[in-house]
């Protein structure tokens, strides 16, 4: 058996990175969970992920607070932008797109990865997203993997950063047979991007409207809390 | 004569990133600077920025809140670890490197390029610091660009977004030189990792000894305050 190796985990408390700490716990990673304070009007989405850090046996825990509103563009950050019923959402970048969020994202992963050391990097990218975001497309997590390679002292002397995308090819309804298989609660996870205060998702945007067809081309049933209508 | 273009500068305060704002105004960029509060035990360079931005003409200047702390690993972040004399450095990457520091720092400058919008980003990176630092050599610069026109819908749609590093192959003296012909007055600039209050530059660190080199080997007076000794 190989020594156990160290990982960030990029983990937003949503049904996709819990199934992405799951899939790098069971490679025998040992797994460092991060998450970001965004300004993000869906801030609950940190103590999901805290709770799902523990339930998946995470060996720790990190919010990295960051200032992405400071340059606004996104529902997800400015309050401005209202986040449309996915009926309403129409072709092209949503405008639940976040700028550069993966770049940065990944950059925070990196700056940890270079402290602890790991040089193994998850993220719960998938082929879902890639019409609308183009930081979730492959081209872009290979141009990541190299420039990481080229930004760092592990990076120049060894090649040695990889950014893991385990669902990148995975439907929704592929990703969430995976995590059931390796045992994750999505009761414990939230994908709405209007929850209430109380836990419930909306059911009517992008993000509840996706989750919920994954769960229905399973098979599997949807232990998500939606308010009631 | 084209349209003026906008660009992000990163602006740090210092003598390198305040000749780069002057050069790429002196090219006809409307300027947006960008400096970070990420920290750093020397955070009186965020006044300095402010008032090069002024003094050089930019259109904006604005400062992101980051948390780099977070992970620890640097001398310019963690205050456990002591900031070394220039005789004491050694080989290799000094401990004053903070981890993906220019990654971080860039992929926030393609967020905001991504909502102005701008696709020139513009940081000061030189071949003084490629022996310590991976994050400043020309391949990092090429791969980061390689990187956010894979990031971004601007990028993706037609090879946009263009990493300029104008003092990539000056020495010191040679950005000196270059930033007195374009009117900079380095007076109202900083380098030193261990500025005091009053704005006086200790002298003896890694920064103070390159930029009194600096302006030796360029023959020009040099304007810094230094601590009496």
């Amino acid at each position: 058996m190989s020594s156990p190796k160290n990982a960030i985990v990029l983990l937003s408390g949503g049904l996709d990175s819990a199934t992405v700490l799951a899939h790098a716990v069971s490679e025998g990673f040992t797994c460092y969970c991060l998450s970001f304070d965004y300004g993000q009007t869906h801030k609950s989405e940190l103590s999901y992920a805290a709770a799902l850090a523990r339930h998946l046996g995470a060996a720790e825990h990190r919010i990295a607070k960051l200032d992405l509103a400071v340059f606004g563009g996104s529902a997800l950050t400015d309050r401005s932008i209202d986040v449309p019923d996915a009926a309403e959402s129409g072709e092209g970048i949503p405008v639940t797109y976040v700028p550069a969020r993966n770049t940065v994202f990944l950059a925070y992963a990196l700056a940890w990865g270079e402290v602890l050391p790991a040089v193994d990097l998850f993220i719960g990218v998938n082929a879902v997203d890639f019409s609308g975001y183009p930081d979730c497309r492959p081209a872009f997590i290979e141009a990541f993997e190299a420039m990481a390679n080229q930004a760092t002292k592990a990076g120049i002397e060894s090649n040695a950063f990889k950014i893991h995308a385990p669902l990148q090819y995975l439907s929704k309804a592929d990703i969430i047979k995976k995590g059931v298989a390796l045992g994750v609660d999505y009761a414990k996870t939230v994908s709405c991007y209007r929850l209430t205060e109380a836990g419930e998702a909306c059911g009517r945007c992008d993000a509840c409207t996706l989750r919920a067809q994954g769960f229905a081309d399973a098979g599997i049933a949807d232990p998500t809390h939606y308010v009631a209508s």
